[in-house]
C-alpha cells in the first residue's frame, strides 16, 4: 500500500513529504525530481511566488545508491524565503471568499485566519508533486504514463482534435502531451495559448483571476487495476477524491462525463473487439475497473480565490464589513494543476498497480 | 470513524452490510429503514427484478430497544428470488459493454463474466442504503438533511428554480425533495417526468437505456466538517469518491461546479457576509472544509449498460465476435441512483461529524 | 488488503462476518467451516451455550462454485436460541469485574450493562473464526499451515517436548497440534488433560473459573512477510494486536519472549546457517520480519470473568454494594481461545502474503 | 485520528516524521521537544553513536506561535555524522542473527544487507519519540501522564515496592518514574542500578550485550478509551502493537499478564466498588476499554542484536560461514526503549483519546 502524509505551510520552514510503501529497485533521482517540481511551478499567470519557490529539494530517505530501498522516501522543500518571514506574523482578518479561512477559523478555533491560508495554501501541492514523482518512476516500470494538458482557461477554449480521438488514441495523447510541454500555460493549442495569455494579461490588470479545465490521460494501463467488489476499492472513486482533493478543483469526470448521460444506452457504450475497443466513451474504467484502454480524466478548476481586487468580506473580530484580505497570489494556475493531478493520479495507480502485483520490489 | 463493508451477489442468497462506528443512542427502526430502501427501488424504468426484491430487511445486531448501541450494525436483505437461482449457474460469454464484465474476467481469472456481473451489480446498493439510513439518522440529530432530485433524464431536461437558487436556498431545496418524492422518475418537475417516462417508454420499446444527471443536497450542516490539512481529509474528496464509486457515475461536481471554470474570480467566488452568505457557488464547501452553506453535489449517471438490443462484444472463449450477453435489468435507474446518492454522502458526513464531535454515543 | 468486521450479539439473532480481500480462486466449503467452528466450541470447561452454539454456518456471499471469487465474503452463523430471548431483556446491574461492563456502561452512556455485555461477549470469536477459517484456506495454497495448543491451565503446566524444540522442528509443531486435537482441552499432554479436568471440575463446583496459556505456531513460513520500514508493518505488531484483541488475553510473547530478556546476546540470538538455523529463540520474526522459521507465539489467558460464585460490585442505580451479575458461562476456555488465536493469526499471515504476491487471485 | 510515517535512515541525512490529526491549540516547544528526545538517548550502555547524536531538533511545521494548528507535524533531526558517511558505502555481508538483515535482503532483494540495517535500525525512534512528545502534551491538557522504569536488566531485577502497588497507586507510579529519571538506567532501585551498571560493563568487556524488562503506566486515564465492539478497536491490541512494535521487543503484557493464567478467577479480578477499584490486576483495561485505574503494560526486550564479539554467520554472496558483521552498536538500551514504549503508548492514548472527544481542537 502506497500511502503518503504532507506537511509544510506556505511561509514557513519548508514543504516535506513521507511516501511509504514504494518498492525497492526503482532508479530515481534529485535532478528529475527536481525537474517535474519545475514543471509545476512554471507557467504564465503564476505569481512571484512561483519565482521564489526554486524548489531545491532534497530526498532526505529511502534511497540508496540512486535506487528506492523499499524504505519511507522523505522529501524535503525548504522555503528560500522563510528567513524573511521568520518570526513575523501577518494576520488575515477578513477571511477571502473561496478559501477555506472562514471555516478553517471557526473549526480550529483560530483567532483570525493567518493559520488556514498558511496550511490550506496550494504550496502544499509541491510535496504531492514530489510524491507522484516516485509513483510515476514505479509506472513507468510498466510502460505506464500518466500525462496532462490544459483545454480551457476562463472563457477560451482550446482547439484540440476531438474528445473520441483524445481519449482513446495513445499517439494522440503523446502528442497533445508534447505540445502542452511546450506552450507557458500547458495548453496544446499554441495559438490559443496566446489568447489565453491575454486574457491573463487582462485579468491581471483588473485585479481578477481564471481557472479552467484541463484533462489527465493515463497511458498503457494494464487491464485489472481497482475492483467492483467494495465501494472503497473502485479506481475511478479513488481517483476522483485524489483529484478532487486538489486545491481549487470542483468537478471531475471520466470518459464523456457527463456528455454520456445525455447519451441512450446503444450510443454511449464501448463495443468490446479485440485485442483493442473502437471507442473509449468510458474513459478507461468500466464498474471501477481497469479495462486496458486509455484512462481520462477531465477536471474543473475554479478562479484563484485570493484577488488583487477584492472581494466582499467581514472582519472577523469587529464584524463589520470590509474587503477581503489581499495576498500575492497567481492570476491563473490551471496549468499547475495538471500537473499536480498527474501526480495524485499516478499515486492511486501505482497504489493499484501494488495491490495487484505485490508490492515488495520491482 | 465509521467503516462499513458490503457482501452479497446478485442472485445470491441476499445482501448484507455491515457498519462499524455508529454512536450509542439514536433512535432506528426496520420500518423506516424498509421505507429506505424503497425509495431506492420503486422509480418508472426500473426492471422486473425491483419488483422482486421487496427488501424485507434484518437489522441483526447492534440495536437494542430501538436504539442503536455502539455495537457493529449488521443489516440482511435476503434474496425472494434465491430458491429459484440456487445451484443454476447462466454463464456470460460475451461482456457487457460498460459494465466490468470483461475487466473483472481478466484480474480474478474466470472463464466467463458471471460472477463479476453477480457482485458489480447495483443490487449491492441496497446495502449502502440501509447503511445510509443510519448515517441519516444521526445526523438527523443534528438537523442535517440530505436531500435529492433528478434533473435530467437522457435528453430531457426538468425545468427548475434557477441553480442559484436550488444552491443556496434552504426553502427551495426542500420543496423540490418533496416534489420529487412524488415524481416517479424523483424529478421535481412534474411535467417533464411525463415527458421522461415517455422517452423511457420509447428506449425499452428500442432495447436501449437512459441515463442522467442528479442532484443532492445537505441542509443544516455545521462549520467545519472535513479539514484542509491533508488530502484525503478534505470533505469534497470524501464525498466525491463516495458518489463516484455509485454504479454508473461517470462525473461528479460541487456548486457551479464545471461552470465555475469559466468564470472569473470576480464573479466565481461567494462573498463572506454574516450570518449568511448571499451565494453558494462553490456549494457549501471552501478548501475541503463546510462553510455553512448548502453542501450541493451533481453527479452524471450513464445509461444502464445492460442492453435488451444488445451492443457488440465477443465470445470470451472462442473470440469470435458476437451480441453481447443479455440480462434482466433497468432501463434507466437516476432517481434509484440519486437514493443511493443521499445514502453515500449522509455516511461521508456522518464520518466528519464524528470526528468533529466525538463518536460515542449522541 | 484483508479486512473484517464482525457483528452479532451474544444473544440477538446471530452473528456475522464481512471479510473483504480474498482473492478469488480458493477452494473453501460450508462442512469445512463448520467443522472449524466446531473446534471452536468444543472443550471440557464450556457451558451449557456452547451446546446450544451448533454454529449452522451459512457463507452467504463470495463463493461461487466452491470457489472463493474474490468478492466479499459474509457469513451468517444464526443464534438457535434467538427465539427464546427475542423481546426479553434482562439488565445488568451490578458490572462483573473483568468484563467491559462497567467502563462501556460509562462510555456508551448506558442505564445498565446489558447492551455492553452482548457484545462484548467471546461469541464474538465465532465470526473470527469463520473469517480465520478463509485465511487458512489461502495459506493452505502456500504450505503454511497455523496449528496451536494449550501448555497450561491455571496451576497445572503440561509437560512437553522443550521450547527449543517446540519452537523450531516442524514435526515437533504438528505432533502436538495432533495431540492436542485429541484433547478435550486440546492440550498435547493427555496425561495432563485429565488432571487439568479435575481442576475445571473443582472449579465448577466452587463457582470459579480458570485461565491459562497457549502457543501458535505458523509452519511454512516463506521468508519477507511484514516489514521493518514502518512501525505499524511489522509483523509481529500486527500479529499481537490480532491476538491481544481475543476477549481473556492479557500478554502475547514472540519465541522465547519474556525468557530473552534475562538472556545475553551471544545466548539469545539464532546464528545464521544456511539452510535452516539451528534455533529459533526469535519465533520466526526478526526486525518485524519473517525469517523462513516457525512462526511461534504465546499468549496467556485470564480466568473467565463471569463468576457463578460472583465477585464484589456495585449496583449501578443505587451505588450499593452487591455481587456482581451472574450469567450462565464457561468456567475454562483455553482451549477455544486457541482456535481463536489460530484464526486471527491466519489473518494476519494471509494479509501480508497478499502484500507480497498481489491479491487478485490464487 | 492521529496517524504518523516516520522516514529516515541510520546513516542517512537524518531522521524526519510526519504526524497527521493533531488538534490546534496545544502549546509545544522546541526546547521541551529537545528534552524529550535526550530521555531516549542518554542511558548507560548506550554506545559512542548516542553521543554524535545531539538531536538538534526542528518543528519545520504544524505550530504557530508556539501551539499546534491542526496542520501536520513534521520533525526533522538531522544527523550531525552525515557528512562522514555521505557517499560512503560500507556493505553488510554477514548478516546479524537477530536483526532483519537476512530477511530484509531476501524481501527486498539487496545484495548486502546495508540497506535493511539502515532502515531497521532503532535510530528511527528518535521520530517515534518526536512524534509521542506533541501525544504526550495533548494528554497533559487533560491529566493523563504516561511513565515508565525499568525493572530488570538481563539477570538482575531491581527491588521494588509490589506490583499491586505499582500498577494501582498513582503515587507509586509517580515515585518510581521520579526515581527512573535520576537512574543512569532509568531503573528506580538505585542500588540495583549500580549492580546492572557492571554488569553492562562486564558485557561490554565480552563483546555482549543486554536486554530486559520495563514497565510503563498511563495515570490520569478517564473511563471508556477504546472499545469492545470490534477487535481492531481495542485498546489493549493497539497499546500491544504499539509497542511490540518497538525494535528489540518481544513479549508484552497487561496488569498481571501471564501471572493472571495461573490464577483462578476469584483472585484474578478487581472487585468493583466505587470511587476506586481496591486493586488493578488488569492493569486498567478491561473488555478492551479503559476502566479508570492505571493502565499498566509490561515489556520484555531481548539483547542488542550487534555484538562486537560477533555470532557465527554466512557470507551472503559466498554462503560460506563466517562471523556476523560487527557495527558500532550499544551493550544494552532498556531505558531507551522504555521513553520510546511512553512516546507510542501516549500516541496511541491520544488517538483514543481524539475519538471519545473530537479532534479540531483543545
Amino acid at each position: 500500500m502506497l500511502r503518503f502524509l504532507t506537511a509544510g505551510e506556505s511561509h514557513g520552514w519548508g514543504i516535506a513529504a513521507v511516501l511509504d510503501g514504494m518498492p525497492a529497485g526503482v532508479d530515481v533521482s534529485e535532478e528529475e525530481l527536481s525537474a517535474e517540481l519545475f514543471r509545476r511551478r512554471k507557467g504564465y499567470g503564476r505569481g512571484a511566488r512561483a519565482n521564489i519557490e526554486d524548489d531545491r529539494v532534497l530526498i532526505a530517505s529511502g534511497v540508496i545508491k540512486g535506487k528506492t530501498m523499499g524504505a519511507p522516501i522523505c522529501v524535503i522543500i525548504p522555503n528560500n524565503d522563510y528567513e524573511n518571514w521568520k518570526g513575523k506574523y501577518v494576520p488575515i482578518l477578513a477571511p477571502r471568499p473561496g478559501h477555506a479561512d472562514f471555516a478553517g477559523m471557526v473549526k480550529y478555533g483560530f483567532d483570525d485566519c493567518r493559520p488556514v491560508a498558511e496550511r490550506a495554501s496550494a504550496r502544499e501541492t509541491a510535496a504531492r508533486v514530489a510524491c507522484g514523482y516516485f509513483a510515476k518512476k514505479l509506472l513507468e516500470k510498466e510502460n505506464i504514463k500518466v500525462v496532462s494538458w490544459v483545454v480551457r482557461i476562463g472563457s477560451i477554449s482550446a482547439e484540440l482534435p476531438p474528445l473520441d480521438e483524445r481519449m482513446s488514441k495513445k499517439e494522440v495523447s503523446e502528442r497533445l502531451f508534447e505540445l502542452a510541454e511546450c506552450s507557458e500555460l500547458r495548453c496544446p493549442d499554441l495559438e490559443a495559448t496566446e489568447r489565453m495569455k491575454k486574457l491573463i494579461d487582462e485579468a491581471r490588470e483588473r485585479g481578477d483571476t481564471l481557472g479552467g479545465i484541463f484533462e489527465v490521460a493515463v497511458i498503457g494501463v494494464p487491464v485489472g487495476l481497482g475492483s467492483y467488489v467494495q465501494w472503497d476499492r473502485k479506481l475511478d472513486a479513488r481517483l476522483a477524491a485524489a483529484v478532487m482533493s486538489i486545491q481549487g478543483i470542483k468537478g471531475v469526470e471520466f470518459g464523456m462525463g457527463f456528455g454520456l448521460s445525455e447519451m441512450v444506452g446503444s450510443e454511449a457504450h464501448d463495443p468490446v473487439t479485440l485485442p483493442k475497443r473502437p471507442s473509449n466513451r468510458a474513459g478507461g474504467i468500466e464498474g471501477g475497473v481497469s479495462n486496458g484502454e486509455i484512462i481520462f480524466i477531465r477536471a474543473a478548476m475554479k478562479p484563484i480565490p485570493t484577488l488583487q481586487l477584492p472581494l466582499q468580506s467581514v472582519d472577523v473580530r469587529t464584524k463589520e464589513e470590509r474587503s477581503a484580505h489581499v495576498e500575492r497570489s497567481d492570476v491563473c494556475a490551471v496549468g499547475s494543476a495538471a500537473v499536480v493531478a498527474e501526480s495524485m493520479v499516478a499515486l492511486v495507480m501505482a497504489d493499484a498497480l501494488l495491490e495487484m502485483r505485490g508490492g515488495d520490489r520491482w
